[in-house]
């Protein structure tokens, strides 16, 4: 597989990209290709679209960063893994933050879900969007991850594929090893993976017993301190990544998970 | 162990705690407790000062939070784990959410290093200190981890223990299996543990050699993703916590470590 280049700067595209392509860019990419990143005619960039790979262009047209000129393809488009990161929404920047981390992370999906103790009631889904977007585009990923509308915890329940892993971030958990607990569920990672990491002010009572009673679940303890939710994120994000993430199934394979 | 309470406000305190003191405020205190949290004579609130555990107080004085009265002791003291965060410096904000995020994971020292291509060269270390407690007093925390005067990476590595473990989180390691390469480790750890998280544009070639010369190193990757170096430092310590916890010393066992 190549390896990232991380010094070229990236940009989503939503264009179709081929060799040989010539792609118009809108005010903001042209603002900040020419006014942010000071490029010129000729300069290169990485483009992807999330579906066609990684990019080499170089900037044409007249006036400063108009277009785009595809040129070859430096990676091919791969499926993400199939881990679904699903969260109670915190305030503004917080958000924005914690949108961003996911991406990096690797989450292939967001979802939102609102529970007793969730302290935000509405949520920007386009704004979080964009954080996707920046998120993706600043750590050389291909995918796009989807951010779904935000459903209540027991919606979300209801919904998802049973034969999902869930992997739930619970402070009252056992501390004694959080990678086991993982390593044991190796085989049952074949549909996919939720995390659900909860709002700062925990679960309700009633919460907890709904979700105690999904099957494949895990209950992750992240130690003994009390983690903010952004950071809780990154930390079960990691650990899920560097347990099983050579036994997860990619998002391709799961044609239930597409949309 | 009793768990740490999450609801009620905690402050971080200068001065000795013993049962019947009475501690005086200072001004930007009695406006945190008085006009941030709306809290009035009688109220309670958790206090600590990283020596004496942490204790209940309530807020006494004529005027509202003048002062606290020390009541009983919630939680004693606890030696934190010996874990250095070693860390090129980032910019302003994300230097404030790269401080809190090391506390926050458990690190009980942060040593800023300069490196070839560190973006910052001067390092304002009292506002890190007081990012270190305000992380400290929102996750319960009741050590407060010491912030190193900026020192270049070849000063570090002189002056470290060469009897601790390094984690050099690299880009360029083996991803086969982050857990494993931490698990071999632990009996190594006895003398605590320094993770290092290099500078976003990676280390000089000459960096990395005087590196993977140190001792008791381990090459830890984080994954195909590149990542921001707060987001690394957040999954670097998750690794480390879940693998090595249980094994690490305490920095009281470490006299040398004690400044």
């Amino acid at each position: 597989m190549p390896r990232p280049d991380f010094r070229t700067p990236r940009l989503f595209l939503e264009s179709p990209l081929a060799a040989g392509a010539t792609v118009a860019l809108d005010r903001s990419q042209a603002n900040y290709l020419g006014n942010v990143l000071r490029l010129g005619t000729n300069d290169e960039v990485l483009v992807f679209n999330g579906r066609d790979g990684e990019w080499r262009a170089a900037i044409s047209g007249s006036r400063r960063a108009d277009a785009l000129a595809i040129q070859a393809q430096t990676r091919p488009q791969q499926a993400a893994a199939d881990i679904s990161y699903v969260f109670a929404p915190l305030k503004h920047a917080r958000l924005d933050y914690m949108a961003q981390k996911a991406v990096e992370m690797g989450a292939s999906r967001l979802m939102p879900v609102s529970t007793r103790h969730t302290q935000v009631s509405r949520v920007n889904t386009d704004r979080m969007r964009a954080n996707v977007i920046e998120a993706a585009e600043q750590c050389g990923i291909l995918t796009i991850a989807p951010v779904d509308e935000p459903v209540t915890l027991q919606g979300f329940l209801d919904q998802r594929n049973p034969d999902r892993l869930l992997v739930f971030c619970d402070e009252d958990a056992d501390m004694a090893d959080p990678i086991a607990a993982l390593n044991r569920q190796t085989g049952a990672v074949k549909h996919g993976i939720d995390v659900l990491i909860g709002p700062e002010g925990g679960f309700a009572p009633e919460e907890r017993d709904s979700l105690l009673r999904q099957p494949h679940l895990v209950r992750l303890s992240l130690g003994p301190r009390i983690l903010r939710a952004d950071t809780a994120a990154v930390a079960a994000l990691a650990l899920v990544q560097a347990a099983l993430a050579e036994h997860v199934a990619s998002e391709q394979s799961q044609p239930d998970n597409a949309n």
